[in-house]
């Protein structure tokens, strides 16, 4: 399971103060903490601060590479411009988050993903909008994996997110993503998936518990990486524990490390 | 997911002390726990007082019932006879644990089975022992169905335990569990699955942990029952979850009940 760490965002409140005060020791303690975690990829967000977006976004990635120069960062941002800037600010390959099926946001998205040699997350949205079912995701990923071809992204450096909801307003919500997970691994062979986890929870209280049991059963389905909080305890135990579970963790060694150092608490 | 509390169970220290001191109070303040945990069944087990287990079974069910009149009981031992004699002593319709595909044990649970209204768990082990594959689970599994209907057991009284084994020596052991209930669900529409939970984490640490992330990917394999502790929060707080990712929870009502009283501490 390849973890993406999202607190690096403003929507954040400490983080959008950080970024305001330019308090790079908060964001770097931030992101060590994430990569001690487990989080292979550091996800970068400032989309909310639409005024100044691409400085306090080249900003950041300055600041974390400051810290943690070998750090994958998951740069995201609607605003192809501002990815753009940042693909030629950072150390290694990044994730590019993200493209979608919008047949106007792909073709803006087309060059930049096409500048470098990097993973795409790629949303399976529409021009309609957010899906409605599976069958509307699965054909989304069809055409944007076709998409992506075409302009040279090989399957193993895409990231397909099927648009995980909240099962407050939609029960059938984990259902359908796991339906769609399996779908797309038995059809788009060498394609990751991924999910922004915190989604599911949306609305229902205690969604670290939602967000640790979904991601158990998602992992099952073939989720490959998610978008997430390595620093929630319940869901890193969760994580390590299905990987037992599913026959992915030989002797159980990542386990019982994870037990022996103290990353699981429980 | 029907919970059955495994808790009264004298290879349990404290509990075969009480049975060795006849204290029902502590019995009887532990199935009431068991109870408002939210245990379906409560299991009795004396089978490690082998001298005196026929008389400290009777003991155990009239002490349970002398506090919980309705309390259904799922009746544990691998003694025939004990089982006669339990079931003409308990208020309701018990689960009878157990029978198996070997053929004397069989034969020698038919008439205890036959002579009450009672559910069945049918542990898919044959004369060879321990199954190896998921295969021989699988047939031991029709073979007990087919007989038990012979005896007048309708499916839906059928509980069928594919024995779960320990991650920590079989690390295939979970997803053959899976695969099986799976199967048995597909092909023998109406019978139940069960497990005895604890097995899957033995010998490794951290045991709730493996046991609650074990659950949620049983449950959404089918898994319709289990023999584990109601006590163990997080078990509890799992099962709640994973019923409302599965869609069987509507308005994820059960849910947010159980958050407000406190049943959900997580």
């Amino acid at each position: 399971m390849l973890i993406v760490g999202e607190r690096i965002n403003t929507s954040r409140k400490k983080v959008n103060q950080a970024v305001e005060q330019r308090d790079a020791v908060y964001i770097q303690t931030d992101i060590l903490a994430q990569l001690e975690a487990g989080a292979e990829l550091i996800g970068v967000n400032a989309g909310s601060r639409r005024d100044s977006e691409l400085e306090d976004f080249i900003w950041l990635i300055d600041v974390i590479q400051e810290a943690a120069p070998k750090a994958h960062l998951c740069l995201d941002s609607p605003n192809p411009e501002v990815l753009r800037q940042a693909v030629n600010r950072v150390n290694q390959a990044p994730m590019l988050n993200s493209t979608t099926a919008e047949k106007a946001r792909f073709q803006d998205m087309a060059p930049v993903i096409h500048s470098c040699e990097c993973d795409v997350l790629a949303l399976c949205i529409d021009d309609r909008g957010i899906p409605k079912s599976a069958d509307q995701i699965y054909d989304n990923a069809g055409f944007l994996v076709l998409e992506l071809e075409k302009i040279g992204v090989p399957r193993q450096r895409i990231y397909m997110d099927t648009v995980l909801t909240a099962v407050s307003t939609n029960q059938q919500a984990a259902l359908l993503s796991f339906d769609v997970n399996r779908r797309i691994h038995a059809n788009f062979d060498g394609v990751n998936t991924i999910c922004g986890l915190s989604n599911v929870s949306f609305g229902l209280p205690k969604r670290s518990l939602i967000n640790s049991t979904y991601i158990a059963l998602a992992m099952a389905a073939g989720l490959d990486a998610a978008i997430c909080n390595p620093l929630d305890d319940r869901l890193m135990e969760t994580i390590f524990t299905t990987e037992v579970l599913l026959g992915k963790d030989q002797w159980c060694q990542r386990y019982t490390c994870a037990v022996r150092s103290g990353i699981i608490k429980a």
